[in-house]
């Protein structure tokens, strides 16, 4: 048995942290979470949050880390530059840039790019959950990454053929905390759980109506002065619109047939798009995010030669 | 020349309040505008609000008064129960209700209520722009009245047999300061004006994608990254993809046809509502929403006595 650590693995995103160290074989030996994404590090400086996370989890001074997510943006710790789609994962997790000044080897996986002029997008993170989604090295598959801006990529034959943003989960935030919809919504809205009827019956209304989910909207703050709908309810029928608004965009833009839908995502925000993409007729394949995002970072690692072979069998 | 006043006429929303003096032939004698809507005038009081400005228009004690809007809603100042619709637009009128306890005879017009269980909507004001439209007694007309919740209405032999909402002000508000679109459109987004080409281009996209908005959000933040769009330019993406969605959604609940679409609005948003429309095809007769709700408040007072028959031909 290896217990000692062959690469601490960082998931650094816009306001959170998730560290793992990870031995030469990608099982987790330690695993830590903090608030204390880019904003909290832009303050506090990013090398000293790395290694409160890294001595907190005991890990030798010179264990090399690699780290994906918006540290690489312009506004995170050193900007890895964008991949240009259409790319192969593996070249896309080689492109890993090294921060300089460092005593211990780290380097950031960079994001992508889509330089379409009417489509053009973005993704830091999701291409190393995507790499970590242990998608076959062939064929044309459609992967769903539900979020604050879900993304929804198409992989052909081991490269991210292309992709596009649903700003889904900052939609129902934003229209829940400042639109008219907080009146019905109430404060504190109760987590949406899947069986919830009306989240069934507003995400299939919503699955055939190709992705219009504007016309619906008002609906759900008329439904509280008319039909003295609950709060609850109200927020488990702009979850449902959403997200089947969501997917019924989405599969217009990448249509999947009878191919299986890669879903990567976790707790209950996979729950609720698992039952929404089988209302809209699809085979799901579930992937954990968690899961992914070590075994990307892993493979990033190892395809950069940050863990020597010899490790990789021990 | 009949220079004394017939009735003072209101339109009071939730933000903004509206008053005008007309003679018995509906012309105007004197106008107020005030930022006392709703909001304003639960704090200060509504008799008190509406008399400071019937003062400041020279009002006799005795004049009548006549109002629409949500001063007529459950946190108004009476509320005025809604008239289910389909409802003929005169019997709309017919039911003003009068406020109690106060000398002058003051009546507020009744809001509308769609009770469809899957298509619950409610509007206060627009019934009374829409009875001052100049809509012919026959046939079926679609009327489009933009706004911070835009309302389409099908009108059919002088009743009102549907309508929708399409809270397309609001979303824009709401995006352009909460959201991460905020970072592109910058603090004060210039207004959108018809001619922009962005605005172009992002409406026409939007009306051939049936309403499907969400799936082109994002890419007004991830151009701002990629392509150096002006903030000027992502408002004006913003507003045409909006808008454009809008008009897309609507036309598939309310087909159109050939005939014309009457377009109720006012300043900078009916041009631009005019643009959008004429880029979907469609022939637009614009009616001015101030001379719509006047016209109707008017019809209002007439429908309900409120003008004795002798002083209308003064």
């Amino acid at each position: 048995m290896n217990a000692s650590p062959a690469i601490a693995a960082i998931d650094w995103g816009t306001t959170r942290l998730r560290a793992w160290l990870l031995d030469g074989a990608g099982r987790v030996l330690a695993e830590q979470r903090g608030d204390d994404g880019l904003i909290t590090a832009r303050e506090a400086g990013f090398s000293a949050v790395l290694e409160r996370h890294l001595a907190a989890m005991r890990a030798p001074a010179t264990l090399p880390v690699v780290i994906c997510g918006m540290a690489g943006s312009r506004q995170g710790w050193i900007e890895a530059p964008y991949v240009d789609v259409p790319a192969p994962i593996d070249a896309i997790l080689r492109g890993a840039i090294r921060v300089p000044g460092t005593t211990r080897d780290i380097r950031i996986v960079p994001g992508l790019a889509q330089r379409l002029a009417d489509a053009p997008d973005v993704m830091r993170g999701e291409e190393t959950q995507l790499a970590g989604a242990g998608l076959p090295a062939t064929g044309r598959h459609v992967v769903c990454m539900p979020g604050t801006h879900s993304k929804w990529v198409v992989v052909d034959n081991g490269a991210v053929a292309g992709f596009g943003t649903w700003p889904t989960g900052e939609l129902f935030s934003v229209l829940a905390t400042h639109s008219i919809l907080r009146h019905s919504l109430g404060e504190q809205p109760a987590p949406v759980i899947p069986d919830n009827a009306q989240f069934h019956r507003w995400c299939r209304q919503a699955l055939e109506e190709g992705g219009d989910v504007s016309s619906r909207l008002f609906a759900v703050r008329a439904a509280g002065l008319l039909q003295d709908l609950k709060a609850d309810d109200a927020a488990a029928r702009l979850s449902g619109l959403l997200i089947g608004g969501e997917i019924a965009s989405a599969l217009r833009r990448y249509p999947v047939g009878d191919a299986p839908v890669v879903l990567v995502g976790s707790g209950a925000l996979a729950a609720l798009y698992g039952a929404a993409l089988e209302m809209a007729g699809l085979v799901v394949r579930q992937v954990d995010a968690d899961v992914a995002v070590r075994a990307g970072l892993f493979a990033a690692a190892r395809q950069n030669g940050m863990i020597a072979g010899k490790e990789q069998s021990a």
